[in-house]
């Protein structure tokens, strides 16, 4: 079995070795190794991929011991993680996960699609994965937001995609999947924050568009970034020409920044994230 | 002689029938020809590169004829335009435009270099143009725009490039040179407004840094884009790394940026720019 | 009802003047015009979008005297194209155009998926769409061929959309459906030709990886370039890493080019495209 | 003072703990680290940038006894490496240099720009540098390279930097500078190999344009790559303007992979580079 140790401590001299002695008397084999240090606050970040046999939750201790204590170390098994994706009306980033799904290139177990419209069913169900619709009409947010909530928490999902899901999220919500909620935004952030990206792009007359995928924390669009593109374009683009090709960079982005997460590579710290 | 003919006026059936008639009857060679129609606010935009014998005042005096009386037109001859450059302390984009120039491949003459330090005198000497320092120290800066005004206004530019002079304009000095300022800001805008953008998107945690190019009105950063352009970045970027890796994006985005005026492709409307 | 009028001739003088002379006539509305001289070869390219009331047969008449003998002239209405998608295996252009499809983006009507191999048409019937398998086992690649060329004639297809269909096609095939096959070449051409464009890559140690997608003509990876892309990889890229990041850059460049030819925006000549 | 030592030895297991260890005996810090194991060739880089008060010899001396035999060992200083710049007629890639180092931006000292043509002396003498010209005139191609050599010696060079040095290479040239010679390609290799690749690449229509720096080996154009970047190009671009625009893509990468060699960052080894 393949597993990823990831640890996030106070950076001190020594850490490497004493960290990779540990690992040569457990006799792993260490596939991959990264490591960073932001020296500005001291923190050291190390990505191990190791296979061999092994007792994880001796070696989980003997970290703890070997570490400060307020170290964060994570030992994840390579293996499919289970989430579950959020959605409202539009198909393209949804239907880029669902076609990598089918063909099992995606390295997890949809369990659901939860959305607030209906419009996007048949599409799910066309690939043999459950949806369902917690509509929020008549529903004030926190009612509606209780009721995802649920929905969601049957799945007991790892990670929860918002695959254009167009509804503000509550802290309480947030709190709940804290640092497991994936957003895409629809601009190149921080620019063009809040309703309607596309259209504020085109009057302000920008000669490039992009995406932005983010951890979800409390404040709107204001999380941690994992991945950003951008494409140019030109006076001829309409904004509805400007969102239909920034549906190109979206879908991407939001894909790229969904397997560095499945394969375990994202430290988040400082509202920023380090990516090994 | 080669004359760039750029027609902006309201659009109406029939334009470029009647343009293009009066061109023929001028026994004139069309060299390129582009159009663009904004059909939300109904404008018209054609810019014709013209070769052949005519009397350019009789032309124009056609054309005026022709056209609706609010038609903004424009015939400009291939010749080098005269450019005064504004700087401050950093070389990285004067310099570009520098070489440029010694190589003979910039389509302008460089008038004056003025800045309110004397630190690249000594580069901008070197390629024997005239360097004039106009220090701020001591000065509101009322008194010192003033200065600088009429330090530009000797030297008769028909275009200022501001190669990251990092002083903010007031409106006299904007209203003065209407619509023949050039600045390069370092920044995808409109994030990052203000000083110091990179710091600030570093503390962002961006995965993507970018520069724009746009002319200079009234508001500080605000006015019509002409050119934008990003570079990836990751978390190994402390913000003097994003600095220094922006400064390749900035000087290639002023430069284009610069061509596209020199070669007079630049429409201005709306606060925004159209290019043919 | 909307045209688009396409010509290309050999450039004169007057040109534009005579043919917006005959719009004006018609009465028609210019809703979108762009033209192009190649000056080293002497040829005229207009596209042109037209509304209006008229008669489209007595328009191409009026169109053909006016011009020299040899022009292309056609008039195309914006309607959605029939068009027939090749594959293979691989679903990801597939089911990137499927997506699009479904959601009502796509401005085509996909007559059938025709793969050489079973493995798609559970993804494509999913969409309701007709799949035929058309074997290539135990047959000469002529033999294949001619059964491929009967099953595409049933669908009588304005556009053939070779979606990662990995056989090699033979003269009689190209010529057969001439100007109307579109190919997605899973490299950045013309580096790369050939098998397994990304083990070479790989090879190579390259750090962009790209595709192109393109017209068949009769030479292999020969024909008119319609669009390209690429994305930056490093030495941490195996090459199926390469491979699966290249997806994304085959799919969004098929796409992009296949929208391009939906608008009927593509001239072809000497084995190059001018896109207007 | 800080010091890069960079290590390429036959993968095994307890490699990082081995060199962590020592590391750690001579208490040093380790401000930078980085591996990559390439596990089809079984091979291990490691790049780490430490400070400390430490006898290098000794170090040198123990890294070797810890080492297998067959390993490269570099222990690289943190100080400005002299290089010479080759070139010929054209400025852009000396220019962009020329400016960092005025600027100084550029960890380097420039001994001199060698150059085959007298036309660039001007615009190196400007900076203060030495420029020497080596004239082939009248001489075989390999009496040329005897007194090219004897120039470069003269002046030792760490490394020689080939800013469009525009003449092909012997093996006897490349062998006395063995791994000490970038070069920027004026094309995306391996495409349009060989002269005048923006014209090939206009005729060929292609929809992007790059250039390549990457290390001087025997073969032409064939050595490992460093560093690759593109721009979007189309029909408008004659084959000069594809020059021009092109211009703007070579000097980055040369810039940018120059930078990364006077940083100690690049390995190569199987005619590719690892980059860490």
């Amino acid at each position: 079995m393949e597993y990823r140790l990831l640890i996030e401590t106070n950076d001190e001299k020594g850490l490497v070795y004493k960290i990779s002695k540990l690992l040569f008397e457990y006799n792993l084999n260490i596939e991959k190794n990264a490591e960073y240090v932001d020296n500005e606050v001291n923190k050291f970040f190390m990505r191990t991929v190791i296979t061999g046999e092994f007792d994880n939750v001796q070696l989980l201790k003997d970290l703890k011991e070997l570490l400060p204590n307020e170290s964060e170390i994570k030992l994840s098994p390579n293996t499919k993680k289970d989430i579950v994706i959020l959605a409202t009306k539009e198909a393209h980033c949804l239907g880029d996960i669902l076609i990598r799904y089918a063909s099992g290139e995606l390295e997890a177990n949809i369990k659901a699609v939860i959305a607030n419209h209906e419009i996007l069913r048949d599409l799910v169900e066309k690939f043999g994965i459950e949806f369902v619709c917690v509509s929020h009409e008549g529903l004030t947010r926190e009612i509606h937001e209780d009721k995802m909530i649920e929905a969601i928490d049957t799945y007991e999902p790892e990670l929860i995609v918002l695959a254009k899901y167009m509804r503000i999220l509550n802290p309480k919500f947030v709190k709940h999947f804290n640092r497991k909620i994936l957003n895409i935004h629809h601009s190149f952030l921080p620019a063009f924050i809040g309703a309607n990206p596309y259209k504020q792009a085109w009057q302000r007359g920008v000669k490039i568009i992009g995406a932005t995928a983010h951890y979800v924390t409390d404040d709107l669009d204001e999380g941690p970034i994992i991945s950003q593109d951008v494409i140019h374009v030109d006076h001829n683009y309409s904004w509805e020409n400007m969102r239909d090709a920034g549906r190109n960079v979206e879908k991407i982005v939001l894909s790229n920044a969904l397997n560095l997460l499945l394969e375990d590579r994202v430290f988040i710290y400082n509202n920023k994230t380090v990516i090994l």
